[in-house]
């Protein structure tokens, strides 16, 4: 079989997550943001992952990321062991702290995008620091649509360099905490406002639970969260947004507002499918209708009545 | 002119409370969640109020809320002093701190409904003790709908009397936490789930700045926030939300899942502009017109593309 190109190069972590939530707890599970992504965008195009590994990495999780169908030409193995992390969640799963973090192999990544990936149209730099985020920019020959996810640590530590991604993305994702904190800004309206000066196109604003909100240049658009009964480990939930978001958007001919509001409806149900299991075991039994019937699902429950239901509209008395 | 008859019947406390948040503070404003509930009902309906005061209670917010609209011929005025709630609001206004409560004559408080109210076919009862709440309910005739706050202190310190109240109600409205907190859940669906069982046909989940989540028989329905970049106050808005829900249900002819759905917008708009103030004071300069602008608004931003932008929908690749 010919082997299709590829259509979304995403660089970010490989990370072995040993993880602990209410309902259960896994060691050395497969994570890291470029994973999550990945997986999530090959239910809609053919995504290219831009990583490393260390020698310790198990080869199974090479096998079940080519199966999801993601192209593994740009993942580095090295020497060494692969970045590990470990943390555990609160019964609120909106609290998590951190356990330890060893990023082994991770610390020396110098991202290396592979000739087959040069002029893939559409780019997500998930979550490392900004300065890979630029080298693998770079590397790129013209691509049609950049995003960019980032955190708070690269807020703090490489603000500089965000600034950098920020004004050469099309899109950046962030969630509300981290608005408020690259902006000053207290009110979470007013900071995307204020990250949308800086350059990008869209601004994705990521509420967790709460689903996410995207500025634009002249609009906005609220997406609601599936509204999932069975949270059982949120870890890359983030990422899997963002993964369904850009693999969705990539499948289409045409980049507009109207575009990205399917697309964000996309990565909502992606990720409500990802946080219903430890890693991507989840996402690797569902199919592209289960995905569908979701997004159906999530379009009727947060669609209005018609707008003679206002009072005061024409059916009032 | 002729007096309107009342429509629908709001009790719960009158208060005068102390904030301070950073956008400014205020001393013995008008508050209670009676007070903010029947000002956002006026647009739409004809509230009236059973509540008490002090005799400390100034002249010009009885006259505040005559002029909005609300029938005061419920409101007790006895001797000595108002309920005061005094508090204060970190930048973060999701927490907020309790400075003092004195409950003065709220202490006493034996709810009397007027004999003009008693066939109104609309009953909100406000957050207060739901010993109160089934007292009033009991004085009225017949009502066609009635729908109930509560909060955490009767969840903890009056369970078998709010288990009376949800299960003799059309509806009942909680935030999260207190879903959680009363059934033990920890994921906030299957908390509201369990409360529709207690026997409500509404159950409607508040999430704040994160808007709100309607339980019904068989569907559910998620209303965003309005996205306001002003907020001065958050006091009183899961009232002023009751309020406006309720205000724009009686309003209607028809009772169903889709009225309930369209009242919840106007609710959630009536909830932005009331904190945009201390107090009601902004609920005092708006028109009805403004409230069907913004309604009109929400309604735009949380709107999905047509499902032809899915993809795999008929406009997809």
């Amino acid at each position: 079989m010919k082997k299709k190109g590829i259509d979304l190069v995403v660089v970010g972590s490989v990370a072995l997550d040993s993880v602990a939530t209410h309902s259960g707890s896994g060691k050395d599970i497969l994570g890291g943001s470029v994973s999550y992504a990945c997986t999530a965008a090959a239910f809609f195009t053919r995504p290219g992952m831009v990583g490393v590994v260390g020698d310790d990495f198990p080869r199974r999780y090479v096998g079940m990321l080519r199966k999801a169908g993601v192209d593994m030409a740009g993942l580095q193995q090295v020497r060494g062991k692969t970045f590990r992390w470990a943390g555990e969640y609160e019964e609120d799963m909106n609290n998590r702290r951190t356990i330890s973090t060893e990023l082994n192999v991770f610390a020396d990544f110098r991202p290396e995008v592979p000739e087959s990936y040069r002029s893939a149209p559409f780019v997500f730099l998930a979550n490392i620091s900004p300065d890979l985020q630029l080298h693998v920019l770079s590397q790129m020959r013209k691509p049609r649509f950049v995003a960019a996810d980032t955190m708070d640590l690269w807020i703090k530590t490489a603000a500089t360099d965000l600034r950098r991604v920020i004004s050469s993305v099309d899109m950046i994702l962030l969630n509300d905490s981290e608005a408020k904190l690259m902006t000053g800004e207290k009110n979470p309206m007013k900071a995307a406002a204020a990250v949308l000066k800086m350059g990008p196109k869209y601004v994705v604003v990521k509420k967790g639970e709460h689903g996410a909100i995207l500025f634009a240049r002249n609009s906005r658009f609220i997406v609601p969260a599936y509204p999932t009964e069975d949270v059982r480990d949120p870890t890359g939930a983030g990422d899997t947004f963002a993964g369904g978001l850009m693999g969705a958007l990539a499948s289409r001919g045409i980049i507009n507002a109207d575009a990205v509001k399917a697309s964000l409806l996309a990565g909502t149900v992606l990720a409500s499918f990802g946080v219903e299991s430890f890693g991507i075991d989840r996402l690797a039994t569902i199919k592209r209708r289960d995905i569908l019937r979701r997004m159906d699902e999530l379009r009727r429950i947060a669609s209005f009545p018609p707008a003679r239901g206002i009072p005061g509209g024409a059916g009032g008395k």
